[in-house]
């Protein structure tokens, strides 16, 4: 985990009891980094915190703008997002960071190598930088990363980029939890024909076809708009727009934040941005009832009832079925 | 779906209510081979009427001896599998099979070609062979494998055996189903380094070198001996069993029934059947409810509850974990 500014390892970490969690929201809200850098840090270790965290938050949800941004490795994902968090400066938004690292539980290497960069906003305090580890999880991204956003959100943030690595689950995860999402390509990366394998497709608001000054961006802009034409889709429906850059000098930036702001005016003008964050609450909700039903299986065990019902089952006495609903009916109480 | 005596695909399968499960598990138990393919066909389809079938098939819970046979391929699992068949019904014993294929959807290839063999038993009354997939699930094995196996001792069969391909989890979970597990290794595949890596040691009641004829199989038995002798067991624990086979000739073969009797009798006098089965019990009531859950929380998704409370935490109204406990109320009702 590295935080570029006001890391705060969660060893160190005094907060664990919820009764201080709204002091540290306020902290948060008034700007203060390393309130921001605790808070993730507690929602990040599933901290028991975690509720009532949830509940200091909840009368911020919805006021930033979440942009995921996913793409395949060497694509200049961290380029870009470096250089996006200076054009959405330039027009006076907060931002937040989320860099998901798929591979480790530890921001080290390349990722961290990366990071260095994002040192250009470290004395900002408008920007807010945090990566965090998705191992252990199922899929791609992180539990805590919805609860991250919110974290972002209560601090201010107007605008919450969550970047992830475009491998396997993740890309499509973090469709599900943004309001705008960012597909990077590269030229000659095969990635026009690869995008249409992995469903990228239905997932992309905006293609940023970043390296736009190598050979073959022309051809990979033509292939994503074939394919966007090919696409069905209803009035009013929205067209993902096609961006060239070269994020590395900076050009096209500014046209990749007007089309994050275009993609917001028409969710907004749709009703969609409302459906959108209905649909990721209830996803959100689900997982987390799942999640407390599992921990209460898993406290049953410790308990009488599942190794009775364990051995009347062993004994011939009862089916598994039947055992599973007095153990459901134990559940409820 | 493969099954040498009496296969019946779902689709022809006309039993789809709860109240003819009584009547097919009767044929079952007077030796039906018919009913008891269709038994597994409807456990397997994750069928209305397993509860009902589980219901009448728990009296009979516990009458064979459950063995795991895993191994990677090559090793000569099939015809292991095969002649120890042979072997237990020379000794009197209703012998089950149960092949679990954990890459395809349906048995075919190189496991039909293998399954051929099986017709040696083809006309034995008291031999039930069935292949299952284990796709779909996770992990390796399917859900429905524990179902499959009270089925096959439901029909009276004296041992189950449940054949898996010892890759990723399926071993593991073929241990966990079983209670004498089997783990077949070849001279002269490096198995015996893999088998410490992937824990192989802790889930082995005995070890077959088969193809014991081979140039290596003096060097693999002494390194699986030596891995033994290594291992710290308490007064009374099991010690894994080492035993040389040529499955193909049949040589060593009643060397590995002598060695699963063996255990047999090693775990009902240390009372660690029954430990071994309540915990496998367990993990199955466990694995139903949560599957119970799973889907009532689906339907909620289409009821008005979950809908209602993702517009409030998404207008901010209330937060996830609360909205998560407000859902799990409804689930209990």
């Amino acid at each position: 985990m590295s935080d570029v500014n006001g890391s705060v390892p969660a060893a160190a970490t005094p907060v664990r009891r919820s009764r201080d969690v709204p002091m540290l929201v306020d902290r948060a809200r008034a700007g203060d980094h390393r309130a921001v850098a605790r808070l993730i840090t507690l929602v990040e270790s599933g901290d028991e915190t975690l509720p009532a965290i949830a509940a200091a938050l909840a009368p911020y949800a919805g006021q930033a703008q979440v942009v995921g941004l996913t793409g395949s490795p060497g694509v200049g994902k961290s380029t870009t997002t470096n250089e996006l968090v200076r054009a959405l400066r330039a027009r006076g938004r907060r931002v937040g960071v989320l860099a998901i690292d798929p591979s480790s539980p530890f921001t080290g290497g390349a990722i961290l190598g990366d990071r260095v960069r994002m040192q250009d906003h470290a004395t900002d305090p408008g920007v807010y930088i945090r990566s965090m580890s998705s191992r252990g999880h199922l899929g791609g991204l992180s539990a805590a990363t919805p609860q991250a956003v919110r974290v972002l959100e209560g601090a201010g943030c107007d605008v919450v980029l969550v970047e992830t690595v475009g491998v396997g689950q993740a890309e499509v995860e973090v469709a599900s939890l943004a309001d705008t999402t960012l597909v990077l390509l590269a030229p000659g990366m095969g990635d026009a024909i690869q995008a249409v394998k992995a469903g990228i497709l239905e997932i992309a608001d905006v293609f940023v076809v970043n390296k736009a000054d190598r050979d073959g961006a022309d051809a990979t802009v033509r292939d994503i708009q074939g394919m966007i034409a090919l696409g069905e889709r209803g009035p009013g429906e929205w067209r993902p727009q096609v961006v060239r850059a070269v994020a590395v000098r900076g050009e096209g930036v500014d046209d990749i934040a007007a089309a994050i702001d275009k993609h917001r005016g028409w969710l907004v003008e749709h009703d969609e941005l409302r459906r959108r964050r209905e649909a990721r609450a209830a996803a959100e909700i689900e997982a987390i009832a799942l999640g407390v039903l599992r921990a209460r299986i898993g406290s049953l065990r410790d308990g009488t009832q599942l190794p009775a019902l364990a051995a009347e089952v062993a004994a011939g006495a009862t089916d598994p079925y039947a055992a599973a609903n007095t153990l459901l009916t134990q559940l409820t109480r």
